[in-house]
């Protein structure tokens, strides 16, 4: 049976989008909110809710565990673009298209707007109990925060940022810059599809193969996106082009070249689809088409 | 029978030291770990990780969850520490005494450093159960994720601290002052009071009341915070002295006046001390205590 993945996305992402406007508080004191929501709405292809919501449903995992799992990430990713692109790290002004949180609403705003995007995250996977939905078990909210937490800390993310902050300048070489994209981006979108497997019963083969698919998919996205950066315009991209070239970082192409980091990123797409084929999972359709999705796009 | 704060602190100090030392890691990557533990190691009341083991006896809580949740309360209050006295913040240079983490680490690596110190926090309170130890329940580490989330997010610390950041050089009156001081310092040190609760089997009685208990004594501290800020030096304090007059923040010696916060301080104790006799709770004196410490300190 044919697959379309825009049309499966389409679904998802109108749920994810209403989603995170009702639960990104409009309503925080003193325009923190405003710029909470500037910061997560309108913009991002939203990749890792997505991988979120097509791992838990070839798992048949809970609706809304997924969904709020699905928004949970997108928030700890957006807190970290809002950190990243300050003066003092990245200096961007330029995201997405648009001014950057800190160009438009001042650096002290945009620090707490990210601190409390992540707090927010969190909140949103243990939702107070004292409803009459069926509610999410306490085993797979406790699961979500560990995973959540550990893919956004310093043996994830945030701990990639720091090699990535020392890396500014050094010739690191392959094993060292896959570490510090592994940390980087690789372990929240790892992190996504381990907390989609969690919204359901995945067995333990399934459970092994969804975190390969997940590793290679989360360096995969990086080795393109370091492609991009030198081959694709800034409007294009919706930031800044040629960046890492410019602050002397290293990069996949930097160390590899153009074509070897082409055909490194096929090579993670095959380790990927090959996890997936092993996983005994029936239909792993969405996460296929998301896998090629992120080797094939041009942004 | 006599009851000796300084007695009872002791040992759980001792605990919560040691504990924090080995939960904030020294081996995470580039740089982070060592201003991870300079901002929370060797320093500190450790108010709130007190009130968490308090309230967590009072109730006959589950050790090693008390444990858990006083350290990653602290967490949460360091990473807001570091964040706070960064340059586009409050741009101090001097905390306990000491230089602060940016002075010392460099800004990005103090934005990281709190930002991995938030993660972290939550990853304390959802240990991986796949150890022999009988684990926390599932319940009490949802509930625990739930009330700190709530606590360091909009609706507490981030919210206090946006409404902190308007207010400079705006006239507050004594209501919307209260409204700061409950998000910005006291929905945490409630929070930690709740937290406690949150460990064992408190009756609706006892959480109301504790509740009200840590409502109170978080109020009390920041009117206390806010009379040693005019009548105490740097040195006793271990941080810049009389910093809200010079920034013209509102505060309540400035909206009260001296006698009538001093005043207004007693009235909370008293509240706070009221409180613990309604719980119906069979031993609060270490609550007690923690209550006229906050109250009577000097720093």
């Amino acid at each position: 049976m044919r697959f379309d993945l825009g049309e499966w996305s389409s679904e998802r992402l109108t749920r994810i989008e209403s989603a995170l406007s009702q639960w990104v508080v409009a309503d925080a004191p003193a325009g923190l909110g405003e710029a909470m929501r500037y910061a997560v709405l309108d913009g991002g292809k939203r990749l890792r809710p997505l991988l979120v919501l097509a791992a838990s449903e070839a798992v048949h995992g809970h609706d809304e565990a997924a969904l709020r799992a699905a928004c949970a990430v997108e928030l700890i990713h957006a807190y970290s673009l809002v950190h990243d692109d300050m003066p003092c790290m990245d200096d961007d002004v330029l995201r997405r298209g648009k001014p950057t949180v800190h160009v438009k609403f001042g650096q002290a705003k945009a620090l707490l707007a990210g601190d409390a995007l992540q707090a927010l995250a969190f909140e949103l996977l243990v939702p107070n109990t004292n409803t009459k939905a069926p509610g999410i078990p306490d085993r797979v909210q406790a699961t979500l925060c560990r995973l959540l937490a550990h893919a956004a800390g310093h043996a994830g993310m945030a701990g990639g940022q720091a090699i990535d902050l020392a890396s500014i300048g050094v010739a690191l070489n392959e094993s060292q810059l896959r570490e510090m994209h592994r940390r980087k981006t690789g372990a929240l979108l790892e992190g996504s599809v381990m907390m989609g497997a969690a919204c359901g019963e995945a067995g333990e083969t399934a459970t092994r193969e969804l975190r390969a698919y997940g590793s290679a998919v989360g360096l995969a996205f990086q080795v393109v996106d370091d492609i991009l950066d030198v081959t694709a315009d800034s409007a294009t991209l919706g930031k800044t082009a040629g960046k890492d070239a410019h602050q002397n970082k290293p990069t996949y192409v930097s160390v590899l070249g153009l074509e070897r980091s082409r055909a490194y990123a096929r090579e993670l797409l095959d380790e990927a689809l090959r996890a997936l084929k092993d996983s005994g999972l029936a239909d792993t359709r969405a996460l296929q088409a998301l896998a090629v999705m992120v080797v094939d796009r041009d942004n």
